[in-house]
């Protein structure tokens, strides 16, 4: 069974869950319907399917590879991307100035996980254009606008972060590579930048890396750090590539997976870049372009979640095993074990993708009406989405190998490529451990205001579900309030360490009770139907996990430092 | 940091908290004392240190190949292999008669899992030939005996185990080789097997493969296999490979991990072999093998977490990122939550261990006594060893390799490799859904009788630390009343489907609460030491996860099943 995007669901989260409609309401986003929404979402799924999918392998047997200093992708990636681009799904919220359709990120959300599950390792070349795009959008003069966003948008050129230095990971502002004025309005940038997704392609006529620098006499951290655009071909007069810059591919990673996206260590000696927003104003810029990231690379996990349940629900109706199980077929479905992982994979996919969609919703909604409530919420909504989306890829995918039995470890069946891919959503973008110190910490500092107002949406539409569902909406009910009281203890720790010891649990626990509360409304879109059911198993099965997760989540952090370094090695 | 055996916690577990003095005072194994079970571990341990984590690597860079027909093993496992040999380490728990060291299980069990630590790949080869030397101990003839086990046991020859065909994996009763009686004593085995670990190697003169296999007119299912030993080249009058016998390495398989394992695809073309056990009778030397090696899987887990747990600490202790945390080193083990992260591998790791011990001294007292008691604790414990230890082996890892941030995905760390490596213990030997079907299956068709004793006994144990540590003591034992009601729940479960679909969160709850029992009989013999210390992490933080688990285990069978295929796959 080849991969299907899961255009039904999305169609029904954003018809009957997350109230897209709201959107349509808007001035910005008056033109977004649900017919249009259908429609777009319809064509994107069938290029997954029938262009993007088949590359899937090809990446892993075919790595990306350094020839002589260029990287030559791997088999089919060309014309993959070129689908990509000309369906216009690199630009779909970009400014239609520059040729963008300006399209809600609800649905860039959505076709950016379709082709995430399509392809992961292809996939992240867009989104990494798409982020320097948002970047360029609001931080880059007006010149830089005119020539690049075209380019990027309509993929002919392609964009890369670099922030990375070997001594510089989750502690950005510790990164040494500096950016000199050459007093023509351009710099020159010198430094080694490492884990450069996409550093470099053989299908862009140019490759546009943002990258941050120092300049001299800079603040020290973060708040010295300034963005630059530093083309691999400095543009001509007529804004075509033309002299290449001084910068080149030192090497390309050897990963356990997603080999098919170069992973590069890129080296500036002078090269020629442009400041894009103020001097020391680069961190600025990096979050505006990373906070979308964020929700980009949750979708990355739910993507890959999607694709490893497809193919271990084919898996699991094709393989005969055993003694009949309950239907009769005779297959591994049919037995109690196989079908308690297939419905939690399906289960989770399904909460991690309602709440991503939430998330993307809440940022709609922000741009579109400035309202400061609504950025509040996808600001807190974005690490979770992140962490729990990538999160909910890894376990499903390693579900879906524990499915194949021992078909699962053998690499032609393509479950444990699946696993060793998505394993790094967890990592880059910031890890799942920084997602979390993010949520309890920065996104907490309104006194736990965000939070709450959340919840106390969320209790409300549950007394709206009571009538129809009064053992489900208690159960989300009560754990709404086990992590409202969480809440409360956390906001109340003043010695931030005491917030990090349960930052990752309390993180877990957050999504575990939105996932209840998505499941409720969908159950009560779908009285009677699959949805309903699917929310039954999740409430009843997955749900408690969060009382566990919630002790962890309030331990504090003394017991985490009653070892002393020499007890902990020991 | 090189990889160093954890010999210190095997002599605290032995001495302190598993009662390894018990042994000592059977007739079988009088000689089991401490100081000779502290002096056997320290010399494998320096085996595993020095010759074998060497190793780990080249099996994963230069994997075995098939040339020509012939297994040509990796870099370096020729060597590894004879020191196992030479340390006298394969047989340690055979019989004297035949060259072994007649030494309890609890020191074999520990001596594997400090060798898969340093190197599983090659460590997977004595295991299977334990398992063999096992089997044929126990069901073969005096001639095959005294023939194969000294050379099994010198490691002289190496064994195999035979199960699984394309069409049975998990049903073995599936299968359909064919053996034909030769009329001279041997039999013509005929038939493809698959997934056979270590089916070839170019160290050992002779490979001993044990078949099952159907005679004519055999019963259809388990109860029409028979057992046949099959050598590469059959003896001849000395007992020396003779001529080779018609088998032959179809293929190998390419894996996910373990690359230094060679997993080949057997083909027998009516090749010679001899009858193990009674005809009709094999499926019961099998489970004899099997038994041990469920538990010898279970500590493959546990090695490697133990290995992905020291490279963590280490990188963590070296690598400098953010501000200083707890401490003020500025490294990264000092931040809350990668501190977190450190202490629950430690945490687990010790868990797993403990109740791994404790099913290897069930094992041993039930051989040294006889007792039916201990034979029922043996079999309780072990689908509870082999699950839960390959399930901490992957999440210490897959933690492991968090830790390491963006290096975590790069091959040349090494913590990507545990991951992969160790992801099949949670499938071969039985998946851990069959171990978990196993334990509310056939394990509790005592009526839990097995089950509640033990909870007896813990519970009685837990009364005696609760005058120390009345809020941990008082902690673990709500944990095994909340087991109880559940195990409760299971026996009174007639229809099975409704025990399965909650066996897998009851077996993980089962070990949490083991965990948290052992932890604190640890605390007990190390009052204010750094035992008591994790001790307290782990009852705080990880025990809780039993409560969701536990509403999990019992949900019944009925949602399960309430999604129709065509739903589950839309």
């Amino acid at each position: 069974m080849p991969y299907r995007a899961a255009v039904d669901d999305f169609d029904f989260l954003l018809g009957q869950v997350i109230d897209f409609s709201a959107l349509s309401e808007t001035t910005r986003f008056a033109d977004a319907t649900q017919d249009m929404s259908r429609a777009i979402l319809s064509e994107a799924g069938k290029m997954c399917d029938a262009v993007l999918a088949p590359l899937q392998r090809a990446g892993d047997l075919h790595p990306a590879r350094l020839d002589n200093g260029v990287v030559r992708t791997s088999p089919g990636y060309a014309e993959g991307f070129k689908a990509i681009a000309d369906g216009g799904w690199i630009g779909m919220s970009a400014d239609p100035d520059y040729g963008g359709m300006g399209l809600p990120m609800s649905l860039t959300y959505a076709v950016n996980e379709m082709m995430s599950g399509a392809c992961l390792s292809l996939q992240l070349a867009p989104l990494m254009s798409q982020g320097q795009i948002e970047a360029l959008e609001h931080h880059a003069s007006d010149a830089i606008k005119t020539l690049y966003l075209p380019k990027l948008i309509s993929g002919e050129w392609t964009g890369t972060m670099n922030l990375t230095e070997p001594q510089a990971g989750s502690d950005v502002g510790a990164l040494s590579s500096k950016a000199v004025d050459n007093g023509d309005g351009s710099y020159a940038i010198s430094g080694q930048k490492i884990y450069i997704s996409w550093g470099d392609n053989d299908f862009a006529a140019n490759i546009c890396h943002l990258v941050l620098a120092r300049l001299p006499d800079a603040p020290a951290g973060t708040k010295g750090i300034s963005l630059f655009l530093v083309p691999k071909f400095v543009p001509d007069d007529n804004g075509d590539p033309g002299t290449p810059n001084t910068l080149s591919v030192v090497s390309l990673e050897h990963k356990m997976g997603l080999h098919g996206s170069p992973t590069a260590v890129m080296q500036y000696d002078g090269a020629t870049g442009w400041l894009v927003g103020p001097e020391h104003g680069g961190m600025a810029a990096m979050f505006t372009m990373m906070n979308n990231a964020r929700l980009g690379v949750g979708g990355q996990g739910i993507g890959v979640a999607e694709a490893a349940c497809q193919q271990a629900m084919a898996y699991a109706m094709e393989r005969k095993q055993g003694r009949a199980g309950v239907g009769g077929t005779g297959t591994i479905a049919e037995h109690a074990d196989v079908r308690r992982m297939l419905m939690t994979m399906k289960a989770d996919t399904y909460a991690a993708r309602a709440i991503a969609l939430s998330c993307a919703h809440a940022i709609d909604m922000g741009n579109a009406t400035g309202a400061a409530d609504w950025t509040a919420r996808a600001a807190f909504l974005t690490p979770i989405a992140k962490a729990f989306g990538s999160d909910v890829g890894i376990e499903v995918a390693q579900t879906g190998l524990q499915v194949h039995g021992g078909m699962g470890v053998i690499e032609e069946t393509g479950a444990a490529q699946y696993s060793r891919d998505v394993r790094v959503t967890a990592i880059y973008e910031g890890t799942n451990g920084i997602q979390a110190m993010d949520l309890v910490g920065r996104k907490m500092m309104d006194g736990g205001e965000a939070a709450n107002r959340l919840l106390d949406e969320i209790e409300a539409e549950i007394e709206g579900a009571r009538v129809h569902f009064p053992n489900m909406a208690d159960a989300v009910w009560q754990s709404c309030e086990t992590l409202r009281e969480a809440t409360d203890w956390m906001v109340a720790q003043s010695d931030m360490n005491a917030r990090f010891a349960g930052a990752v649990p309390y993180l877990r626990a957050f999504a575990r009770v939105l996932g209840g509360h998505l499941h409720l409304l969908s159950a009560k879109a779908d009285k009677g139907g699959p949805r309903e059911k699917l929310a039954r198993f999740y409430i009843q099965r997955l749900l408690p996990e969060h009382q566990g997760l919630l002790a962890h989540a309030q331990a504090g952090d003394k017991d985490l430092f009653a070892l002393t370094t020499e007890e902990l090695i020991a």
